[in-house]
C-alpha cells in the first residue's frame, strides 16, 4: 500500500488554473495535489545575443520555491546569495522540454520566459511545473496569434511531465513526497502528446534499477501523461 | 478624480484569508485590491547568535517579489545573486514593525520568520505584507499557545500599514500602482490598535511637503487602518 | 539629564569644512560632534542608461564605514563582498533627498555621485551626511557655474536633516551614539530651508508613540537644521 | 557515416592510467579519445554535518574543465564567481553515480572527494569522469584497506558510464563532440557492472524520440560500457 | 627634472598624526605629500582559528581606497562586490610586513588589524600605510602595555616603507603619482630600522632593468626609510 | 644539507613538453621536479576596452591549482565563489612578466591568454608558470607568424623564473614544498634572457635579509635560469 492509499496506477487530482496573473501574457496555478506551482509566460520583443538577427525565438524558464512551500522553512535563495544547483538544473530541464517542442522559427524574434514558483511543495514540483509550463507558454502562444495571426503554430503538439518510482518493490505513478522520500528510484519523464518521449531522467538513489523497471515506470508515465494532457486541454480550451 | 475613481479616504477592498499553507505556522492570503501578498509565519525553535541564553524570542521578516508580479517581467533577485536594496529596505521595515509589539520575553526563546512573498503587485506591497503579516504570526502564537499555553500573550495588540500620497494635490489613501507613479508624496504608516504609531515614512520624492500635509495623510492613514484592523480580527477570529 | 548634559532641543557643535579633498569637484568634512564624514562630489559628463537622451541629469548617493569607525571594529563590507542592508538603506536616503531639491533639467544630462564615507561614528551619521552631502553638491554645481553658468540654478534651497528622539522620557534633539542605544524612538528629519519637509523616518524601536511626540520631535528637527543651514552657508560663502 | 568514420556500436579507444597524482590517495588519467579527464579520490576522515554520529560515510564530486580544454577558450568558473548550471549538474551526477554502488556504512565515517577536472574535452567528459572515477575511488579503498582492512568491500560492483545519440537517424555510440553537436538526441547512461541501470539522462534536443530509439541507445551502452569496465579493471589490477 | 621638481633622493613631506581616532587602541593619519592614508590598529583578544591554543597572536591589515580618492572616482569595491587584485595584494603586502617584526609569542593570543584607509591617493599609498601602519600597531602594543605589561617587547624595530623608481632613465625616490605613471621600474622597499631588507618588490613594467639600477634604488630607500623612521619616532614619542 | 640532497646552486630536473593541447595556438607542460604547471596560450582578435583602437595587443594571464594539486586537499576557487588574494596575486605576476617583453604594438590588436594551470604542486609553481608561459606564447606567435608574418618579431627575448631562499642560513635555488615551508626568505626573480631583471619579490617571512643575501639570491637565480633558457629553446626549436 502507498502512503498516499492511491492504486500503483493512479495520479493525484490534476487542476490546471489558467489566466490567474492579470499581466503575464500566460500564466496557470498547476496543481498535482497538494504540489501548487504558480507559472507564468512573459514575453519579450528581444533574444538572448547569441539569437540576434537569426530570425528565431527562445523559450527559457526560470524555477523558485518559497521558503515555507515545505514542511520547514528552507534558506531563501535570493538572500542566500545564488541559486541552488538543484534549482539551477530544474530550470534548465523545464527550459529544455518546453523548447524542444516549440518551433523557434516560428515564433519569430522574439523570447519567452516561463516562470514557475512553487507555492506548495509536496513532490513532483518540476513535473507539474513542466506540464503547467506548456498552458501558460500556450496561452501566451494564443494571445500573440490573436495580435498578430502566427503563420505556422510554433507549438503544434503538447508537453507533460510526470515523476514515477519504485516504491517498496512496487513501480508506482506521481510520487508525493512521502512516497519520494522511500522511494529507491525516482524517473521524471517528460512526454509529447503524440506519445514520443522528450527527456528521460531516472535515477537509482539506493539500489540499480533492471531495464524491465525502467520500462515499467515508462508505462506508468504514460497513463498519467494522457491525464495531464487532458486537464491541459481543458484549460486551454482546445 | 482619482485614476481609481475612488473617494480621497477610500480604501480598495482589503481580503485577507488564513490559513492558506497547509505547512507553516501561519499564514495568510491579503489582498489589498489587486495587490495580493502571501505571507506565512515559520516557528523555529532556535534564536539568533546575539540572543541566545538571554531568554527572548525574535520575530523577522524577508520579503520577495515573484518577477511577474508585475506589468513587466522583473529580474529574480535569486537569479541575479543579491537582493536589491529596495528589498532590504522593505523587509526590514516588516520585521521591525511586527517587532515593536511582540513581547520577545512573553515569547521565548525561538524564532518567528515571516516571509512576505508578492504574488500581485499594484501598489501598496510593503503595507499588505505588515497587515498579512500581523495575521500570519498571530495565527503561529495561537498554534503555539494551543500546544503549551503562554502565561502572557506575547501580542496583544494589532499592527496594520496603509499607504498614503498626494495625488494632483489632494491627500490621498491607499494608493495603487498607478497613483503611486503621479504622486508626489508617498508615505507609509505603520499603526497599533490602540492608536499610537510604530513608524512614519514620508517620502517627498518630487515637491517637498507642508506640515499640515503629513499630518493629513496620518488622518487618512487611520481611516485606512481601522478597517484592516477589522479585517485583521475577522481572519483571526478575534 | 542627557547622557550627553545637553539640554534636550540642543545640538552637538556642528562644523562643515569646505573643500577638503583636492580632485573632487565638491567636498566637505561634516562634524556632528565626534561623528565626522567625508564627503565628496563626483561630476562625471553622463547619465545611467534609463535617463539617456532626456536632457535631465541625475544625483545619487553610496555611503560606508571605515571599519574602526565605532567603539567596536566592524566588518569591512568590501571584504565581506556586499553593503549590508542597512548601509543601502542609508545611501538611498541620502541620494533620494538631495535629489527631491535639484532641479535635475537645470542640471543637464551629467551625474552627480555624492560619496559619505565615514571617519567616526557618534550617531546621526545619515544626518550629517546628508547636510554635509549639501555643501558637496552645492560646490560642485559652484565649481559647473564657473566653468559654463546656469541659466537656472539647480539648487536654489538647503537640505539639512537631523535625528530626534525619546529619551528616558522626553523628546530630544541631536542624538549621539549612548543616547540612540537607549532612545525608544528615533526619527529622522530632512528638511528643505524654506521649512518644508522632504522626508521623515520615525521608527518606534520599543514602544509605539502618541502623535504629539512626533510633532514634538519634529519641532526639535527644525530647531536643529535652523542651526545646520548657517553653517551650510558659512561653508559654501553665501 | 559518421564524422568519427567509426561503426555505430564502436568506442574511442579508451584508455585509464592509474594513479597519476603523487599525493590523492587514488588518481586516474581517463581517456575517451582526445577527451582526457584528470581524477583524483581524496579521502577526509570527517562527514558532512547531516551525517555526523550516523557511522556513515559520503562519496561527493566536483568537476571542472580547463578554460582551453574546448577549441574556443571558456571563461574560468574561478573568474567569474560561479559555477555553470551545467557544472554543477554534472557534478551532482558523478557524485550521485558513485555513491548508489558505495555501501556507506561499511565506508565508516569519512567522506571522499572524487575531483574531475577535463584537461581536453571533445564531447562525453561526464561519462569519462564517471568512469575513471570509479578508478580512482576504487584505488583509494584499496589504499585504506591496505592501512585498515574493511570487513566489508564498501565497494563490491563496478561503474561505468557512456555517451549515446541519434546522429543522422542512426542511433551511435560514445559521441564525440562534432557527433555531439549534430545529434538530435543525446543520452548518458550509467551502468553497474551487473547490468543494473543506475541513471538514465536521455534528452532530445531537437526531435522527440521514440520508446525503440531509447532502447537502441540502452544497447549501444552496454556495449560500450563492457569495454571501459575491462579497462576499469586493468587499471585496478582486478 | 622630476614633475615634483625634487633632487633625486628627496621624499615629499613626511607627516605622521598619532592618535587620530578616538575608539582604535593605536592610529595615525600619514601624509607623503598629498597622499593621505588613516590607519588604525584594532587589537581582538582572539586569534584566527589556524592559531588557537597556540599561545601567539597575529598581525593583519586590510586595505580600501576612497571612491574619490584620485583624480577620477573609481567604484566603491563594496558596492561592486568584491576587492579587486590590487588592494588583495597590498592588504597582503602590509600585513606580511609588519608581521615579519613582530614577536607573536610575545603578544600572546590576541589578534592586531591594520586597516589603512587612503584618503588621497598622489603615488605610494602602500608605502604609506605600512609606514603609519607602524605607528597605529606601536601606539597599540603601547596602550596594551600600559594596562598589562609585556614581559618581551614584541615589536623592538621599526619599519618603513618607500617607493621609489626609475624616471626618464634616472632613479629617484617616493615617486608620487604623476612620477609614477611615466616611470620604467617601479620598486618598492620595506626595510626594517636595523638596516636589513623587510620585502623588495620590484617591476619593470616597460623595461627590464639593469642590477645596479635595483642597488642604486635600494640606496634611495634606505634615505628615505631613515626620514619616515624619525618621524614615526616622533610621533611615538621615542 | 638541503631537504632535496640538491647543492645549494642545483636545480630541480626542468623539462618543458611543447604542444600537449591539440587546441592552444601555443601551450606546454612544464615541469621543475614534482611541480607540473599545464599552460596554454589563447589568441583572440579583440582587445580589452581600454585598449580598442590603439593598434596594440595585450598579454594576460589566469592561473589555477587543481584542488588535489597538494598534499591535502584544497578547495575550489570555483566552488567558493572567487580566487583567493594568493592566486590574483600570482596572475597579475604572471602577465605582469610575460608583457613587459613582448612588443605590444609588433602584436597588433589581439589578445594573448595564458592559463596556467597547476596540475601537481611542489613549490615554484609561480616561477614554472611564468617559464613554461614563455614558451606557450612563443608557440602562439609562431603559429600566428606562419599564417601572417609579423613584420618584427614582437617577443625577440626569452623570459624565465625562478624561486629562491635561505635554507638553514644557506642561500638555495629553487626551492621544493618542503624547503619553502621551512625557508626564512622567499624570493622570486624573474629575468630577461639578455641578464636583465624584470621582477624582483623577496620576501623575509621570519627574519629580515642582509642586503648581500639578496644579491647571492640574484647570482643563484642568474644559474637557474640560464638553465631554463636552455630548456625553452629545446622546446621551441630555437
Amino acid at each position: 500500500m502507498r502512503p498516499s492509499a492511491r492504486a500503483a496506477d493512479m495520479m493525484r487530482p490534476v487542476e490546471i488554473m489558467p489566466g490567474v496573473n492579470p499581466y503575464a501574457e500566460g500564466s496557470a496555478l498547476v496543481k498535482f495535489g497538494a504540489t501548487h506551482v504558480l507559472v507564468t509566460a512573459s514575453v519579450e520583443e528581444r533574444v538572448p545575443p547569441f539569437l540576434r538577427g537569426k530570425g528565431e525565438g527562445w523559450v527559457t524558464a526560470e524555477y523558485g520555491m518559497l521558503p515555507r512551500a515545505t514542511h520547514t522553512r528552507g534558506e531563501r535563495e535570493a538572500a542566500r546569495g545564488r541559486q541552488s544547483g538543484r534549482t539551477q538544473e530544474i530550470q534548465r530541464l523545464i527550459g529544455r522540454s518546453l523548447r524542444t517542442l516549440t518551433n523557434l522559427k516560428a515564433l519569430g524574434e522574439r523570447q519567452i520566459t516561463i516562470d514557475c514558483d512553487v507555492l506548495q511543495a509536496d513532490g513532483g514540483t518540476r513535473t507539474a511545473a513542466i506540464s503547467g509550463g506548456w498552458v501558460a507558454l500556450r496561452l501566451a502562444l494564443d494571445a500573440l496569434h490573436a495580435r498578430t495571426p502566427f503563420a505556422t503554430d510554433p507549438l503544434p503538439l503538447q508537453v507533460a511531465a510526470v515523476s514515477c518510482g519504485v516504491h517498496e518493490g512496487t513501480p508506482v505513478l506521481d510520487l508525493d513526497y512521502a512516497e519520494d522520500v522511500a522511494a529507491h528510484t525516482d524517473a521524471n519523464f517528460v512526454l509529447a502528446s503524440d506519445g514520443r518521449i522528450i527527456e528521460v531522467q531516472a535515477t537509482a538513489e539506493k539500489e540499480p534499477m533492471d531495464e524491465e523497471v525502467l520500462l515499467r515506470l515508462l508505462r506508468l508515465a504514460r497513463i498519467g501523461c494522457d491525464e495531464i494532457f487532458a486537464a491541459q486541454r481543458k484549460a486551454t480550451g482546445r
